[in-house]
This record gives C-alpha cells, sequence and structure tokens, in this order.
C-alpha cells in the first residue's frame, strides 16, 4: 500500500533521520516552489542544482510575528535599478523568518517570501531565491543573520532556522517571475492570475493528507501489535491473562482510527488525481482550481486533526509503555501534531473552506449551476434534505453526512444574514458566526471523506476476502464518526434516538469480526522495524526484551553513579540527619 | 487560589525542576503508605527519615509485564523464619520493577509491592521497605540490580527507573504490618478488611485532580496572555490587525478550558473534603469508602483526560509557536498526559467506576437506599426521567447531566441483561458491553463536576462582581459540556433540536462577556514567571523578544558551523556537482 515513490522515499529517510529529514524542505517546498514560480530559464537553474543536491533550499515564509496573514509579512525586498538588483531586510524583530526546517544549520539556500518595493510602489509578497551560506564554508554571508529557533515537542532532526536581512543584495533574475515580473528598469508586471500561486500550497497538502495516513498506520501497526503481545487482567477466573486486543475497549481505541488511517489513504489518492487534472489544465482554464484549493484547506485540517488524535490515541492505548521514547510514539504524535499547524493553521484552513460554503450556498439558493464537491447543497435546497427515511445502511449514512454539512451550512447562511439584519457588519457578523462556520467545514470534509472511502473500496479491484475487510474498515469508519456527531444527525437528518443503539450494536459487531485480521491488517503495511522504531511494534513481538535493550543505552545508566548525588544529594541527605 | 499548602509546595518544585520533581514520590507516594499501611512503630522510623530527607524513598508497583493487574504482579518476597528476614526475587525479566519516579538515581529506599509467601503459602501482594543503595555512597547493594528507564514524553527530570532483585534479604520489620502481619514464626494475620488499603490511592487521585486543575491554569495562562499580544488579520480592512483573542474561534478553544480548571479544582476541594471526612471514620466505619474510591477512580479519569486535552487545546490555539519548548506548553503536555496513564489507566478507571454503577443500579431498582453520589439514579426509576420539561436553565442542565448518566447507566444494565439472557456469561457480556459502560461512567462524572461547580459557585462567599465572572465560567462550562454530548441529551432528556441552537447562542454570548476578564482572570492565578517558564506567557508580553533570547541559548547556536559541515554536508553537496 505505501509502495508510491513518495511512501519509499518517507521509509528510507525515516530510518535513517529518527525525527525528520533535514532536506526535506528542499524536496518538497523549494523545488515545488521554482517549479510554480519560476520562469523556463530560473528552473533550468535552480531545479536542476536542488533536485542533484548541488545546494539545499529551503522556503522561508512565516516571521516570528506572522504566520497565517501572509500580506502582513515585514521582510521587504527593495529594487534598485541602477545595480539591477533586490536589497532584502528585516526591519523589525517580529520581521525574522523563524520556523523554516533545514534554515538553522543545513540550507543555503532560501526561498524568501517578503514583500516587493519598486518605483516607490510595494506590490506585495513576492518569491526570492536568496544565498544564505557560502557555498564552499557554509558560513553564513554578509548581511544574513542565521540561527537555529531551540527545541520543539518533536521533528528535533529538522534544524527549523530563523533569519534576518541588513541590506542583502540579490540579483533581479533571483526573483521568480514566472507570472508576476519587474522588468530591468524597475517596472511591475502583474500576474494574469492570482490564482495561478496556488499550485504549491495544493500540492502540499496533498503531500500532508498521505503523511496523515501514514503516521495512523504507524501508530496503528505499534499499538495493534503490542497489544497482541501485552496481557492484563483474566475475563474468567482461572484463566491465563488476555491479550489486551481482546478487550472490547481496546479494540475501540485502536481499530477506528486503523480505519481512518485507509479513510485518508483514498482521500489522499481521489485529492492527488484531482489535483493531477488541474494541474494538467493549469496553462489554460482555472476554473476548478478554487474549489480544489478550498477543498484542500479542509481536508488538510480534519486530516491532520485525526491523525494526531488517533496517533494519540494509540499511544494512550499502550498504557505507560506508550509514554516511553522507545516505543516511537511520542515521536510519532510530534510529527501528527505539528502538521495541525503548520501548512495553514487548522481553524484559519476551515473557515477558509466555510468561507467558499457560503458563497456555494448562496449559489445553490439561487439555482446556479454546482461544482462536484458541493452538488449535495442542491438536493439540500430542494425540500426535506433529500431524505425521507433514514434505514441504517451505509449509502443513508453517506448521504447523511452530506445532510448534516448542508444542514450546518444552512443554519450559518441564516444567522449571518440575521446578525447583518440585525446591524452588525459582514465582518462583525461572520467573526460572531465563526465558531458554526468552522463545524460547517468539518462537516464538508467528513461528508468528502465518508462518501470517498465508501466509493473507493466499492470501486476497488481486490478478492473477496480482502474487499470483506476493506469494506469492515469502511463501516466501522462510517459508524464511529457518525457516533461521535450523534447529536449532529437527531438534528440534522432523519435518523432517531433507536437507531442511535442499532448502531452502537453494528459497531461493536464489525470491532469483534476485525480483531481476528487486525495483526495481519497492519502487517499488511509492510513497516521495516527500521521504520518503525519501536520496542513495542516491532515484528518479532519481543516487547519486553527490546525496552530492556533500550533503557541499558540510556546514557543516564552510563555511569552506575551519577555525578549528581556527590554534588548535590549527598549534602542534602547529609545535612539533615 | 493557588495558595494551599501543596500549591505553594507546586510551585517553588516548579520552578526548580523544569519537568518534574525527583523528590516527588518521597512525598507523595513513600509517605503516605508508610502512613497508610505501617505500624506506630514503623511510621516512628520511617516517616521521620523521609520527611525529614534523610533518606529519599520510592514506590516500586509497576513491573515491566503487569500495571493495571495487581494481583498479577511477579515480584516475589519468601520469609525465612530461620533469620527472620524476608527474601526478595524478580524471577522473571517481566517483574523487574518498571517506572518508579526518583528510582533511577535519586531514591535510596523502596517501598516495593511483592507476593508474600510464607509457611508454604502466596498471601498476595503485600508492602516491604527495601534499601536500594548504601546510604554513605549511593552504590546499588548486593543483589539489587537497578538502572534509568530512558527517555519520555515528558517529565525529563523525574528519573524513573527500574529495579530486579536477587535474593535481597530484608528484616521482618520492614514488611508495613499495621493491617496485615507475619509473626515471628511465619504465621500469617490477615488484614481485617482489604478495603484499608484503599488510603494511599484515594488520597493520590485527590492529588491528581488539584494537578489537573493546575496544569489547566498554567495553560490558560500561557495562551490567553499570548493571544493578548499575538495580532493576525484585520476583521475590517484598513484597521490595525486584530489581538487573536478578538478572534471568537480563539475564545472558544481558549474559555471553555479556563472554566475547566475552575471545574476541576472545586472537584478536587469537594473530594479533598470527602476524603478527609472519610479518613476520620477510618478506624471505625468503612461504609463511605467504596464509593468514595469508585467516584475517584471516574474523576482521576475524566479530569485528567479534560486536562491534556485543554492543555494541547491551548498549545494549538498558540500555532506554531505552541509547538516550541520554549512556550514550555510540550512539557506541561507531558504532565497532563502521563497522568492519563499513570496511577491507574483512565479506562480501567472508568470500567471500575462501572462496575459500582451497575450495583447502584440494580440496587435503585430494588427500592434500596442509595448513597449520596448516585442518589439520581433513584428519580430516574421513578418514570420519565423526574423531568417533564426543558427550560436551558442551569438547574435544567445540571439536571440534564444526571438524567444522561442514568438513562445511560439503565441502557448499559439492560444490555448486559440481554446478553446474558441470550447466553452469554457475565465476563463476556461485560466485555461486549464495555464500550458503553466506560460511557456510563464519564458520564456519571461529568454529572458530579457540573453539579458541584454550580453548587460552589453558587454557595462561594465573593463580591458580586467575582460571582458575576464565577457564574459566566461555571454557565459556560455546562454549555460547553453539553453542546459536546448534544446527541446524548437529544437522546436521555427532553431537550430538543431547536434547544441546541438557543445553547449554542447563549454559549457564545459568554464567550463575549469574559473576553475583556479573560487576562484579569488568568493573571488572578498569580503564576511567577519562574513557574510558568514560558516566553509566550510571560507577565511583560514581550513574547518575541523572550523566544529570541530562548533561541540564542540554544546549544546548536554555539558555534556558527556546526561540524555536520564538513563530516557530512559538504562530501554531500560536492559530490553531486
Amino acid at each position: 500500500m505505501w509502495t508510491c515513490r513518495n511512501g519509499v522515499m518517507t521509509h528510507v529517510t525515516n530510518s535513517i533521520f529518527k525525527d525528520g529529514y533535514p532536506f526535506y524542505l528542499n524536496t518538497i517546498m523549494f523545488a515545488p516552489a521554482v517549479i510554480g514560480q519560476g520562469t523556463p530559464e530560473q528552473q533550468a537553474i535552480w531545479l536542476k542544482k536542488a533536485l542533484n543536491y548541488e545546494i539545499i533550499g529551503t522556503f522561508a515564509q512565516t516571521e516570528l510575528g506572522h504566520g497565517t496573514f501572509i500580506r502582513g509579512l515585514e521582510t521587504t525586498a527593495h529594487y534598485d535599478p541602477r545595480t539591477q538588483e533586490f536589497i532584502l531586510n528585516s526591519p523589525t524583530l517580529t520581521s525574522y523568518k523563524w520556523w523554516p526546517g533545514s534554515l538553522g544549520h543545513t540550507a543555503n539556500y532560501a526561498i524568501v517570501v517578503a514583500q516587493l518595493h519598486t518605483q516607490g510602489v510595494c506590490h506585495g509578497i513576492h518569491l526570492f531565491i536568496v544565498q544564505i551560506r557560502d557555498e564552499e564554508t557554509h558560513e553564513p554571508l554578509p548581511g544574513i543573520k542565521i540561527g537555529e529557533i531551540g527545541t520543539k515537542l518533536g521533528m528535533h532532526t529538522i534544524n527549523n532556522g530563523f533569519l534576518g536581512f541588513e541590506n542583502v543584495r540579490i540579483p533581479r533574475e533571483h526573483m521568480l517571475m514566472k507570472y508576476s515580473k519587474v522588468l530591468e528598469d524597475g517596472s511591475y508586471v502583474r500576474s494574469p492570475s492570482n490564482r495561478l500561486t496556488y499550485g504549491t500550497m495544493i500540492f502540499v497538502r496533498v503531500v500532508m493528507l498521505q503523511h496523515s495516513a501514514f503516521y495512523l498506520a504507524k501508530a496503528s501497526t505499534i499499538a495493534i501489535r503490542y497489544s497482541a503481545v501485552r496481557r492484563q487482567c483474566t475475563i474468567k477466573p482461572g484463566e491465563l491473562e488476555v491479550q489486551i486486543l481482546d478487550y472490547r475497549t481496546q479494540q475501540y481505541k485502536l481499530f477506528p482510527y486503523l480505519a481512518a488511517s485507509f479513510a485518508i489513504r483514498f482521500t489522499a489518492i481521489c485529492s492527488w488525481n484531482m489535483y493531477s487534472e488541474v494541474i494538467a489544465e493549469l496553462e489554460g482554464d482555472l476554473e476548478r482550481l478554487p474549489e480544489l484549493h478550498e477543498l484542500l484547506c479542509c481536508l488538510k485540517a480534519i486530516c491532520t486533526t485525526i491523525a494526531a488524535h488517533g496517533v494519540e490515541t494509540c499511544r494512550l492505548s499502550c498504557g505507560g509503555h506508550g509514554y516511553m521514547t522507545c516505543s516511537n510514539l511520542p515521536s510519532l504524535y510530534g510529527f501528527a501534531a505539528g502538521a495541525c499547524t503548520y501548512e495553514g493553521e487548522n481553524t484559519v484552513m476551515l473557515l477558509q473552506t466555510a468561507r467558499y460554503l457560503m458563497k456555494a450556498w448562496q449559489q445553490a439558493v439561487g439555482g446556479m449551476a454546482m461544482t462536484p464537491t458541493v452538488a449535495y447543497l442542491k438536493q439540500a435546497i430542494s425540500g426535506n434534505n433529500g431524505l425521507q427515511y433514514w434505514d441504517n445502511s451505509t449509502a443513508c449514512i453517506v448521504r447523511g453526512f452530506q445532510e448534516v454539512a448542508a444542514g450546518k451550512i444552512k443554519q450559518c447562511a441564516e444567522n449571518m444574514s440575521k446578525r447583518i439584519q440585525e446591524g452588525f457588519s459582514p465582518q462583525d457578523a461572520w467573526n460572531m458566526t465563526s465558531i458554526e462556520l468552522v463545524q460547517c467545514a468539518e462537516a464538508h470534509a467528513h461528508a468528502f471523506i465518508v462518501e470517498k472511502f465508501v466509493t473507493s473500496v466499492a470501486e476497488f479491484n481486490a478478492s473477496v476476502s480482502l474487499k470483506t475487510v476493506l469494506t469492515q474498515l469502511s463501516d466501522l469508519y462510517i459508524l464511529f464518526s457518525l457516533l461521535h456527531n450523534s447529536g449532529d444527525f437527531l438534528m440534522y437528518t432523519n435518523m432517531k434516538p433507536v437507531d442511535v443503539s442499532n448502531l452502537q450494536n453494528q459497531m461493536e459487531i464489525i470491532l469483534s469480526q476485525l480483531r481476528p485480521n487486525a495483526v495481519g491488517i497492519v502487517d499488511g503495511f509492510d513497516f521495516h522495524d527500521e521504520t518503525l522504531r519501536s520496542a513495542l511494534g516491532a515484528w518479532d513481538g519481543q516487547v519486553y526484551e527490546r525496552m530492556f535493550e533500550a533503557a541499558s543505552k540510556s546514557p543516564l545508566n552510563k555511569d552506575p553513579l551519577n555525578e549528581s548525588f556527590q554534588k548535590y544529594l549527598k549534602p542534602l541527605l547529609k545535612s539533615n540527619m
């Protein structure tokens, strides 16, 4: 399943770099930005160097004081027509670039996002390739202030850095000019469309979906294998202690997130296909770009949230031992949790999608044609939500997710209108409604994910037995998601309280059906021990031996007696006798 | 608010030891166990030494292969009447003690939980005081195998350790013999009641509630102060960037967990009072002990879960900067998340309470007298759940939480009966129903917490203005909790879908009412900067200056050029040119 090129790359780098790959930004951000924003000439120069690892690039957008609001970035690039150079400056402390991966020690080039000034006018943010370190000595170049930002929750081997500029001059040709341009004399040529800059963002977010599925698959593998080894308590007096995987509560922690790893994986595949289609159209028709962009915003938010929550649930399911670094679950959580705030903070992402959904609702009400991902709004308009009955079937539940989304979108649109009618400005009304707007976008994303999961499994070309298991996984996922939002279904669909008990029962049956195959499913991911890096999740199940071996390597066990005894502890103990 | 003795202690140790206090187990476990289980003579010797820091004790119960199921512990203590000694052994790898705090390097004594064997009979687990290191040299004593278990998600300065025994002899008087005894000739005298050993567990769990409130208060302080400093985007074009605390979505992340810190704090106070009353009775009447024990099991689980989730929500609300160690939020999460698995894994805790609730339901159905914490089940029995109407009032919602709990308990009892009638054994029926049993115990805990919060605020002796704010906090907490479980209320109370929208609206109004006081409330916790240890949450609001200062101290910035360049990076870059 993970044998796509990106998967292999992630496998290999994971087995070398425990907490992140320090060249990752070069591949995932620097090169794609050159492709997306560079002229053919620029691509010829920089892409070759980057992909060939002759230089190591990073992408420097976020500043110490500015993340989400890109228009507010403070770094400046003033064009000097006399020398045909841009002069970069960091005018304030808050304008220092902060966070770029690899920047601390690895990268020697950066794509820097800065406010372009030419002929006395600021034209907003543009991208510039800046050399930051000498290619021979790796020393920072004059005017470049650079360093590492300090320790973090995770991703310890990605040396995130800071970067400041003091009159740093770069050639005019170092501005990425595929669309907007600055001519030799300093004249500014505007991009034909600002939609064109979406490409890299969408690409990165599709990759993030793949990673979210990957983190969940790894965490599930570790926790399910451990749960087959670990024994605890007796269900029946006199019998052997039970494998904890036999406890229904343990299955309820693990199997829904195992299923979620498939749900997100199929979502990623569908998004990748949509992305590829749109990119093929990019030079011509741009109509589908906004829809894809808005879709990826909410999918990025929801999938990274599910992954972070799922990894942590897997970690907690291993009890105290999941707290140990040697389980590798804390490190996986560091990755999964980081993704909730980088490349677009999740709440901001959801509000971005909500804005699109509000427009789509108006279009649906106005009887206009709808793009595919919001076509379900049409049905919601055409009276009683399209559904006359509720039969607990998979198809019914999938439609139910769309009805919930449509119901919430409608409610938000009404609340917005009401507040505007009461005299609030549209901006204030938006802020006042924003909690529900976030929930709209969440519901929209869930509706997309469950539909793609169910459809992908139905269309998947597999043996009957494999298809049975995949169907159990997709059924489990939709039931689990529904039951976690039962209030929404009771409010916005024809589901009744009695259905909740029946669906709960259905879900519990699927948990028991998945139990015998659980270890087989995660073995099927084919993670090597070197990639999993987990004493709890290794192939051979020698959990306790491996934990002991890991502990024996702790630096604190190097000397039998820590020097702190003579220095601090003994004086304390003796002073009190 | 945090000026109680335990609070002061936590403050002081927090400002010295960043990630945990290495003498903590001596105070919180070793000494209380001596008090709870030691004879007056044993207390006279060991309590004085421990509280005076002449020795450092820890508590060694959990083993590498055994946590929850204490009866399954493998460490043995065989009594030898010839020398009047116990001989301790670790017969297997899985029997090694694993996890005790301070054990790695600090402690020189441990209370060891082991299977007592005397006169050829195993009498189950008992507590033994074992010297593990020489008092002068701190070297491990003969037969003692000891070390540190390696790095973890958090609590880095608590040196958790492992411990194995090979024929370690200790005097007979080192068995804690307040209740069970072994006489000189090896005869065993049974404890008058096994309830008597609950005391220390209950005490520790009450302290854990206090800590959960403390973690939430700290995280809220950091995130709310940061949100008042951080500015992002404009709500209205042309205006200054907005303090992110003005965003309704940000308030929705932060204020409910600020309120939760108060909810848990009041729950802890009520539990402490109940504990003190019961302890005063301990020598005589033990009737209230099981109720208190079962209550603390579910409160421990729910409060630590809320705290972990709340700390993480606060962390995420700070965007990328919350990911940095210098925010101190990752460390706080390490504490809060650890509490979900230590001192009783949370799911196990909830199932423990559920067992009590199932018995209580049978008693209620049988018309028997009910103890106070489950008295609400009586009302549920007496037809249509006691409630004829739903009016969205606080009193109504508090009763609603009890109705949800009663409804879920009733449903579980019915499902259990049904499964037993279908031919499943009671043990299998229990396992099959366990997902819902966990939810019963959660609902029971929530009902207790909201009732105590509302009642405590109502009875709190404060100025009108302070009381207004406290009432806003308790109202917010109950509305937030209800809306997160709206499905349960739609199923088990007379609340209708239309009420959900109204309650959502009420909650949003309270968020806006709390906004002007939010910084004041967290300032009122009076955390010193030394205790908060957060660049984002410091009193002066100099967020960016402090982040920069913290980064400048990173060991990776010591040399401008990391040695890895010459060793690894340069050869890579040059090989590709």
